[in-house]
C-alpha cells in the first residue's frame, strides 16, 4: 500500500531509533529531562522566540498557545477551514471557553485588511473582544499553500496596531519554510506564540513544540499539566525530534517534488482533477468527481493507494518520508487512471 | 432627550405596571406561577410550539436554546454580525463548550446554499460536527433586516435533511411578523428553538420565552437554574408581557414607521449617510461621516438626540415604545444636518 | 394548605406591589435604573461593602461572588452540606472551571482551625491552590444555625493571614441577624464578597444582592451578563426589595417564634423528632421515622400541610411571612400526631 | 544524590531501551500502532476489563475516565487527599464541569460507609447527582496504604446498588497488588474505569493505561483528541511499558523493603518520626519535627539525599527501581540523624 493519507503516519528511521537509545533522560514535570531542554531551547532559537514547551501533540500546543492571548469569554480568529476550528475537537471553545468568529478560507493564502477588519477591539462591556488571530502555514485543508511573508508582515503589523495576539499554526512550518525560502525566524519573530510539528513532514514519532515570550510558556507549562499532558521522560521523543530537525528539515523538498510528480500523474490522465502549478508543498487535493470522495478513496485503496476523503467530493494525498518520488508518481497513475474513468 | 440608543430603553407604561400589581403569581422553581405558567403556554402557541420557559433576558434563552442542540465540542453556525456570537461575552464557548464558525454577513438576509454548504455533518471522531445553525431575525446590527420567509424555509428543508438542528434568535420576531405579514407560528415551526424577547419594541420592563419541544424545554429548565435564572415569583414580569402581546405588536408599525421617517429625515439633509428604502423595521444603520462614529454620538447628544455607535464607522438608531413619529422627525433634522456639516 | 416547603414561596403584600407599581425604572444594563442603583447602594451600606449588583436569584449572585476570588482550576472550600456545592447543580465547576473540596458539616457552625487547616496556599505549580472559603448563614441544610459570630471573626483573621479569599453566602443573613442581635455589617465586613436574598424570609419576589469591593463587582456585572443576568427595567423588582428591607426585617423574629411553636407542637406529641432548643431561626428539621421523609411529607400533605423531604430520612420545615404563628402551631399537630402514629 | 522525591524520575534500563528500539510502530490516531494496541489489550486482560487507552500520564487516564462516568454539573466524591482533586489542578472542574465533594482522607483506608452516604442519588432537578466515587490505591498523600480489598468490595457492592459510578485511580495499583497478593482483575473488576501507570514504580518513561467497557473507552479516545492527547508512533513508549509490565512487577517488593529499610533507620535515630509498621509499600511518611518541611527537605539536600514537602509539617520519599536498599538504608541514617538533631 503506498499511503498517502497524511504525513503522520512516518515510522522512525533506523538512525532516529538509535538516537533516541541513546538520549539522556529526566523527569519533564520538574523540568529535569536534558534532551527535552535541548530541544526547546533549540526551537525556540530557530523561530526567533524566548522559550519553548515539548508537547505530545500540535492541538496540545495549539490549545496552550491560544490560551495564552485570549481570555474565556473572548473571541479567536481564523479562516473556516482552520485545523485550530475544524479539527481539533472544539477544545478551544470546550476547555478554555474561547468563542470563534471565521472568514471564509478562499484559496487558503490570509488577506491581512479582511482579518483585521474583523477584529472587535473596543469591546466594551457589552461585546465580545478580539483576544487573538490564528494563521496556518502551511494551509493543511486549503491544499498546503504557504502564507505569503509579506502578508504575514502585514498582519503581524496590523494585529500589533490593533493589540490583537497572533498564534502561528505551524504544524507544517517546516514546508513553508523549504518552499518559500523564508528563514524561519523570519516567519516566527511575527507571531507572539507558534506551533510546530516533529511528527508530520519531519517524521519522528511524537511530538510539538509551542514557541513563545518566557513568561507565557511558564503559564503554558502549568496549563500543561492540567490538561494531563505533563509527561515524564519525555527526552527519549525529544531526541527524534532533534534528529529529525538536523536530518529531515532540507529533504521535505523531495516530498514537495513527489507530490508535484503525483499530481502530473494525475493530471495527465484526467486533467480537470488537479492542478499541479496549485501543489506548493506536500498536499494535493483532487476534485473526486462522479465517483464522489469516499467512492474515490475505496477504489483507490483496491489499487493499492491509500488517500483521504475531505467531505463529500474532495480527496487528499499527502507525501512523506515513507514515500519515494516513484511511488509517488505509480500512485499518481493509479489514481489519475480512476479519475478517467478507464477502470 | 430622544433616546433611540435602543428599544430596550422603554418603561412600562401605566396600564402595563397595572397588570403587574394584579398579577397572580406563585414560586416559578416549583412551576407554580399561573401567570408566568400562562405566559409560556401562550407563546409557544403562538410560535406553533409544544412548551415555553420564561427567562431574564434574550442571551438566557438563547444560551438555553443553542446548548439544548449542540453539544460541548460542537459547533453553531451563525453569521460574523449575529448577537449570539458578538453580543453575548462569549457565553456559548464560556458556559457551554460550543465553538462557532461564521459566514460573512453581507446584507443580513441569510443565504441558505451558502450556510448549509458550511455545515459538516459527517464528522467522524476527528472533525468538529454542526450541532445546529443560528439564525437572527430581524437582524439587529445589519439593520433590522427581516428574514425573508422563503429562505428560512429553504433553510429549515436542507437542516432537517442534514439532521442540523435550527434555533431562531427572535428577539426583534415581533418587528419580523409585523413587517412581512407572515404569520408567527409559519416562522416559528421551521426551527427547533426560539427565543422571543418582550423587553425590546413589545416594551415589557424585563423578559424573554424560549420555546421548544417538551422535553428540550424541561432540560433548559434544569439548565435555567444551573444559570442562575431560576426566579421565584416573576409572575410580576410575565404578566408585564402578557400585556405586551395584547397591547403592543400591531403597534410596531409606528416604530417602523417612525424609523423611515427618522431616515427619510436624515437623507434629505445628508443624502449619503442613509437609504430610508433600507430601513424595513425600527433600526436604522447611519454612515457616521467623517466625524466618525463616536464623535456623531457624542455631537447628536449635545443636541438632544441619543445614539449608538456600532464599532468606529457607523452608527445605529432604534425607535421605540416611548419615541414619537414626531421626535423621530425631530431626531432626523438634528443628526441629518449633523452629518451635512451645517452645525 | 399551610405550606411549610420553603420561605421562598412567600407572595408580595399589597404594599410591596403598590412600592412595585410606583418604582422609577431605567435600563439596568446601562446602569441607568436608579431604584436598582438606590437598592444596590443601600444594601452595600447595610453590609459595610462598597459596591452592589442586583441579581435574579441567590444561585446567581453566588456564582458571580465565587468567580471573583477563586479561578478556574482552583478550589472553593466550602461544607459538604453547602448551597454552593450541593443547590446550584453545579454550576462553580460547569461554569466557572472553580473545584471544591468539603468538610463534614457536624452541626453546621464552622470551626475555623479544622476549615483554615484544610486550605492549600503553597500550591506551586503542581497543586490546586486555594482561592476561597464559603460560609452559609444561616445554614440552611443544617437546620438554620446561625454562625457564631466569634468563629466568623476567627475565620476572617485566618484566611486573611493565609490571603485565601472568604465568601458568604447570606442568602438567609436578616434570619442570622435577627437571631443573634449582631449588626449586619459587622458580619458583612468580614467578608470580601457577599449573597443576600429578598425572595426568601423578606418575601419580595425576586432579587438578590451580591455586595463586594467596588472593582469586583464591576467585574462581577460584565460576568452577570454572559450569563444571561442584565436585565433591563429591573427597578420594579428592586422596589420590592427595598420594601421588604424597610418593612420585613424585624419581623423575622415571628418567623423564629413560629418556627419555634410548631417544633414544640411535634415535640409534645413525638418527643424524638425534634429538638425545638436547637431551632435558632425559621428553619425545623425533622427525623421523619419508620414512615420516611417521602412517607412524612405524603401524609402531612394529605393533612394539608406542606414540607420538603430531605433526602430519605429527614423532613424539612420553614416559616414565613405567609404563614401566622396559629398555623404553625397547627401545622406541628398535625405533624406531631403523624410522626406519633396516632393516624 | 539519593533520589526520593517520587518513584516518577526512575530512567528507563538497557533492556528497555532496546525494547523501545525493536518496538513495531504505526499511527496510534488511526488506531493502527500494533505495540500500543498489544498493550492496551493486555492491560485491559489483567484488570479484568474490556478496552483500554493508551494515554501520555495518570492525570490524563483519570481526566478521561471520570468523564465517562460523571456528567458536566454532577459531582465526584474522593477524599480531601486525593490525587484527583489536589494534584491535577482542577482538571475535573476545569475541563469537564464535575464538581467534587470529599470525605476526611484519616489513615487513607476507605470508609465504605461514610463514603456510602455522602452519595446523593434521588437529586432531582434541584440538587447535584453524584456521578461516581474516586478510590486512590495504594494511597499516595496518605504513605502509599493499600486499599483493603474487603473495603472495596463492600463499596463496590453499595454503589453498584445506588448506581454510582466507581473510578480507581490506580496510579501504583501495582503497589497495592504486589503488598497484598490479591490479584488485578479480582480489584479491577469492582471499578468501572482504572487507571493504572507505568511511569512510576515500574520505570517506564512515560505512559499509563485507562481500561473500562469498550464503548465508554470509545468515547473517552475521542475525548482524549479534544485534550490534545492523540499521539501518533505511541508504541515506542508502549514498548517500555510493556516490558516493565514483564520485568518490573514483581520487583516492586525490593521496593517495598526498601522503604521499611529507610524508615527503619530514621526510627532507629528519631523514633518519634516515623512508624515503620506503618510502611506498607514504597512510600514514606516522615514528621518533619521542629525545622519544618522545607527545613528537613533542605538540610537532606545537602548531604545527598532528596525528599519531597508535604505542606509545611510533612516530608515523603518513596523508593523506585532507581535506588538500592543500601542506598535506601544510607539515606535513613542521614536523615534520622538530622531528625535527631545530632547534625
Amino acid at each position: 500500500m503506498i499511503d498517502l493519507r497524511s504525513d503522520t503516519v512516518t515510522r522512525p528511521t533506523e538512525a532516529m531509533r538509535r538516537a533516541m537509545t541513546m538520549a539522556e533522560v529526566g523527569d519533564d514535570v520538574y523540568g529535569e529531562d536534558p534532551t527535552v531542554v535541548a530541544l526547546e531551547e533549540r526551537v525556540a532559537g530557530l523561530l526567533g522566540h524566548e522559550a519553548g514547551l515539548f508537547c505530545a501533540t500540535g492541538s496540545l500546543a495549539n490549545v496552550l498557545g491560544v490560551a495564552q492571548l485570549v481570555g474565556a469569554g473572548q473571541e479567536l480568529l481564523c479562516d473556516e477551514k482552520a485545523h485550530v476550528v475544524r479539527a481539533e475537537l472544539g477544545a478551544h471553545a470546550a476547555l478554555s471557553g474561547v468563542t470563534t468568529r471565521t472568514w471564509a478560507t478562499g484559496d487558503g493564502r490570509i488577506d491581512p485588511a479582511r482579518v483585521l477588519a474583523l477584529a472587535e477591539v473596543e469591546a466594551g462591556p457589552y461585546l465580545v473582544r478580539t483576544g487573538a488571530i490564528a494563521v496556518e502555514d502551511t494551509h493543511n485543508l486549503a491544499g498546503g499553500v504557504v502564507q505569503p511573508y509579506q502578508r504575514l508582515v502585514e498582519l503581524s503589523r496590523g494585529a500589533r496596531r490593533l493589540e490583537v495576539g497572533l498564534h502561528l499554526d505551524g504544524a507544517r512550518l517546516w514546508n513553508a519554510h523549504v518552499a518559500s525560502g523564508v528563514a524561519l525566524a523570519e516567519i516566527g519573530q511575527l507571531f507572539e506564540t507558534v506551533n510546530v510539528c516533529f511528527s508530520k513532514g519531519l517524521g519522528a514519532p511524537v511530538g510539538s513544540v509551542l514557541v513563545g515570550p518566557t513568561e507565557r510558556i511558564a503559564a503554558a507549562r502549568v496549563l500543561r499539566k492540567r490538561l494531563g499532558g505533563g509527561w515524564r521522560q519525555a527526552g527519549i521523543l525529544a531526541a527524534a525530534a532533534m534528529y529529525a530537525l538536523e536530518h529531515h528539515v532540507d529533504r521535505l523538498a523531495d516530498d514537495h517534488a513527489a507530490a508535484r510528480e503525483f499530481a502530473r500523474a494525475v493530471e495527465e490522465r484526467a486533467s480537470d482533477s488537479v492542478d499541479p502549478a496549485a501543489v506548493e508543498t506536500n498536499i494535493v487535493i483532487l476534485d473526486a468527481g462522479p465517483r464522489g470522495a469516499a467512492g474515490l478513496v475505496e477504489a483507490a485503496a483496491t489499487e493499492g493507494v491509500a488517500l483521504s476523503a475531505l467531505g463529500s467530493g474532495l480527496v487528499r494525498a499527502i507525501t512523506h518520508l515513507d514515500v519515494t518520488r516513484y511511488e509517488a508518481r505509480q500512485a499518481g497513475d493509479v489514481v489519475g487512471t480512476l479519475l478517467a474513468g478507464r477502470r
